[in-house]
């Protein structure tokens, strides 16, 4: 195993927060001295996966950790995802089948077996102890928390104060979540800033059941394309992982220089020191590299890890070639702008920021100087139907590729 | 079965509330109809019982339902009982075996048989399906209710208001307790005032579970000996059906003209028209039943149904000789006189409004007008030991039977 600070700083890299810092240290000395690895889990939805980017920040917090000697558990927590919703009344939560389980797990085996390594990693199911679980195991279970401290976790404090009901079983899935600590008798658990408050049930509950409290660890929710909001599919601003090589290129390439940065922290393998390098470039210093060419290198990174190194080079080449054509150069800037019908393309070049007033578009589009996708725009009238994502050009060197929300 | 009139009469006894009166009166003519008798559920707490008359209210309202022909279920919620305190921080509240949860149900037999007839009770156990009931269908169950709505009880409203920690598990107590009505599709639930919200819970959940609600009906919680608090054991108002006969006798005899009233109506197998003729005697009627007759009735009633026939006799004719013997008069008025260490005679006299003030209970003792228990007292330096209960005399016709509280 590696020397204590190198571990540390490793685990460190990205991380919002870890709770608590000392007693990680500690945790990992003793790991060290007598060769125990660290039992370290994250809990995923049991729902049919289609892992995009700032789902993998996770995975690969994961990777670090193995590629650091320890064991990772990769929990499914299909339990409560084959109870659906008990009440009934919402159709859209319907309970899964063990099958459903079973080929779910396939899928997410699939695509976390692009970062993980597949030797080294448990895929655990909670429902293995929790089916298990009799009512009287439950109801012990949910004896060591208050209702007043269950109140306290965010989305349950604003449904309460603002009279929206909240089920009791809803109180008892945080619970079970943290029972699942309980359980693998985790040392370390991984999660999402807005999973910190059942991470931290899961330690109380270990405490409660006599063992030594996780500590936890907690990862940014990734910014999407847009470099602002959280990566989502229904924002539209995100990369999934099994989009096709070029597209997923394309995207990176689209990507404003911090959020490439921020990428680099949480997506990539360069290391800590190429990261410093890379992050001098970005601020103009001459003996950074490039933030072209570091643009180009994660492009190439992440499709090679999902996609292999062959479909990398092919996507590299192919964008090179496809911007010469167009006469586009590689790298500009998104705007994500949200649209549900057909949009004027004087209004999308002025609130795009291409143009300076409706007039000044009109104007431009009468000279020939505005292109979609390479091709001229030979009307004013012309409307552009919000699909997918275009890029628009406006004289010769005002570029914007424009990303259309739903 | 009787018409519904009478039934409805018999039902409405004592009863405080009745919700929803017309659904039992139009489940009670189908029942009547088709001569399906309702199936009327009474919960009872699993602890060792040792009843007093104040639990009997319940089985009393048990028995009317049985006399009308239905079917009485006597629940006992060991369920609960088995787990005992899960937190582990309540060391009286110790979790029941299964063998003392069956040494209990005979201790109960044996009290409640003398009211229930034993060929027509099922006594049931909630372990029986509970226990059965793994961990998702109790997250099943949990999902029925809203947290908003369990703190509407009372305790918990309080508690919560108060700052003072509610456990999650509480919550589910309720739920399991309302569940028991699903499974055994109660008709009917019995249960003291202090009870309501529990049987709404269950009424409430049948209608999740596909079932029609049960009417619930519930009843007082019977004044003590004071006729102010309620009967309980703490308070030593109480008349333990397991006492002696002589002991029964002599306390009812001890209550007051209106509480025997109240005794009557929720405790004694006399007919309503009779009820009136007591009622009247104690308003002074002349058509009516001397009181002090009626109450040796009562008392008769009571020990001969805890103690048989000639028990009752035997009491009755104690209880005139005992009195005789003492000169002092068969039916005193009995006061609660809390106390932890002995109570100097003078203060005793004038805190029970035998005399009124010290002085006058000094110079009542020097005359020898003063005697405890029949015996005369022969100093005004006399203290009383506050142990069960003495009659205390003050001249020639003012006696007090005092009631020392723990």
């Amino acid at each position: 195993m590696k020397p204590l600070a190198e571990q540390m700083d490793t685990i460190r890299r990205g991380a919002v927060e870890i709770l608590v810092e000392e007693e990680l240290e500690e945790r990992l000395a003793r790991a060290i001295a007598a060769g125990r690895p660290l039992r370290v889990k994250t809990g995923f939805d049991p729902t049919a996966p289609d892992l995009h980017l700032g789902h993998t920040v996770l995975i690969q917090k994961m990777k670090q950790f193995q590629d650091l000697g320890h064991e990772v558990l990769f929990l499914i927590g299909d339990f409560t995802g084959m109870i659906g919703d008990p009440t009934g009344k919402n159709e859209t939560r319907k309970a899964l089948t063990r099958e459903q389980v079973a080929a779910n797990a396939v899928t997410y085996k699939e695509q976390i077996f692009k970062i993980l390594d597949p030797r080294r990693t448990r895929v655990v199911f909670n429902s293995t102890w929790m089916e298990k679980m009799g009512a009287a195991d439950l109801i012990g279970l949910a004896a060591q928390y208050t209702v007043a401290r269950m109140l306290e976790r965010d989305d349950f404090h604003k449904r309460f104060v603002g009279r929206q009901p909240i089920s009791i079983h809803e109180f008892l899935y945080p619970l079970v979540q943290g029972y699942d600590s309980v359980a693998l008798e985790a040392d370390v658990e991984l999660g999402g800033t807005d999973q910190k408050f059942n991470l931290l049930v899961g330690r109380e509950l270990q405490k409660s059941y006599g063992q030594k409290p996780q500590i936890i660890l907690t990862m940014p929710l990734l910014e999407g394309l847009d470099g602002v909001n959280k990566m989502s599919k229904s924002l539209r601003n995100y990369i999934g992982i099994t989009e096709h090589p070029k597209e997923i290129y394309g995207k990176v390439m689209s990507i404003s220089d911090s959020l490439m940065l921020r990428y680099f922290e949480l997506l990539s393998d360069v290391g800590l020191e190429e990261l410093e390098k890379i992050k001098a470039g970005v601020e103009g210093s001459a003996a950074g590299r490039h933030p072209m060419e570091s643009k180009k290198a994660l492009a190439g990174e992440l499709v090679a890890r999902f996609h292999g190194g062959e479909e990398a080079v092919a996507a590299a080449e192919d964008f090179v070639l496809q911007f010469k054509k167009k006469e586009i150069p590689e790298d500009i800037p998104t705007v994500v702008f949200p649209a549900t019908e057909a949009v004027w393309i004087c209004r999308l070049l002025t609130e795009t920021g291409l143009t300076k007033s409706n007039g000044e578009a009109r104007r431009l589009v009468h000279q020939g100087g505005v292109k979609i996708d390479g091709s001229r725009v030979e009307s004013e009238d012309v409307t552009v139907e919000p699909r997918g994502e275009v890029v628009i050009q406006a004289g010769k060197r005002k570029f914007v590729r424009v990303n259309f929300a739903p």
